[in-house]
């Protein structure tokens, strides 16, 4: 009887190996060589599943990225507006050693990106959805009057993506500045600089 | 009579030439023959200044980093408080089509810097300056009470880095984001945060 072989479950145990040379040794150094070894596979089994390193480079950045997606679908249910965002932003700000570990992956992306066209759809699509989900979260804190009058949505928007993506460098390289206490204290200040006043009537 | 060679200009001009080559092709296709085509220099003269591509593309970033810096330094001039961290902020948000190039070797020295000890100690310095003086137009803010009465300095230093770093990776990467009006939106939604309410009795 032939040996039944689980592709999804390889190519997975494949983009888990990329993703650790990336983070030990950056993009630059991962060869097919040195991924079969780390994967335990031989070199024809990895070029079987990814045919080149851009396609390796694409899997690990989109498992970083469905992986944030998933958890912030979980961490969001039956939650709405600012409540929502905040949740939201403890998935996506690189908290602990998992998030500066993601954040190398995201660099690496962001630079190759830049040059290549597919992969700068890639990430553009992906990005879009994460702006629809913050978009959503401020209209619902405006529906349930906790914006503040003066927070322009669109503008927020921008706003929460900027901060977010700037996170990613700093946890990388400025990590005295991206400790856990200093991304909350953020987060907060976030959240404040949308919440609108409590009534003094109260 | 031998002829005077400027290195200084022979040096920023070399850089010149490498930094175009980044914005166009991207760090990965520099070669050092491309680099002594576009600078109109033979293989030799560049191999002179610049031993390997790791020195030009520091070199590329430090050419950003300090006309950055120069720049601030003329924009704060006899300005303090808010105002100069406005006039700061507009120098270092990729405004224009100039912005948009310098993040794209900015981006490229981040992923470098995440894997390289001498590029990560060179930016952590440079991001430490930088800080250096949000700190201070901060400080200058609370002593001249324009500075609201919740904001916490040191956590708004870190603020403002990640909203300017995560700008440089939206201008290349979505630049619909990142256009000249939405950054001035932006930036006026970051003053806003930090400035002390008008007293009603004024």
């Amino acid at each position: 009887m032939p040996k039944i072989v689980d592709h999804d479950e390889r190519r997975a145990h494949i983009v888990e190996a990329v993703t650790q040379i990336i983070i030990r040794d950056g993009f630059d150094r991962v060869t097919m060589r040195e991924i079969a070894a780390e994967a335990g596979y031989a070199h024809g089994a990895i070029a079987r599943y990814f045919p080149d390193k851009q396609a390796l480079l694409t899997a690990a950045f989109l498992q970083v990225f469905n992986s944030s997606h998933d958890r912030t679908l979980q961490e969001i249910e039956g939650v709405r507006g600012l409540d929502a965002l905040r949740r939201m932003s403890r998935v996506l700000l690189p908290y602990s050693d998992v998030g500066i570990n993601k954040s190398r992956i995201v660099l690496s992306f962001w630079d190759r990106a830049a040059q290549d066209q597919g992969l700068w759809e890639i990430h553009h699509e992906n990005i879009m959805r994460r702006r629809q989900f913050i978009r959503r979260f401020l209209t619902e804190a405006m529906e349930d009057g906790e914006l503040a009058a003066h927070v322009n949505i669109e503008v927020a928007v921008e706003e929460v993506s900027a901060r977010n993506a700037g996170w990613q460098m700093l946890a990388v390289l400025v990590p005295e500045a991206a400790t856990n206490a200093k991304l909350d204290a953020s987060l907060d200040a976030l959240i404040r600089s949308f919440r609108a006043p409590i009534p003094e009537s109260l």
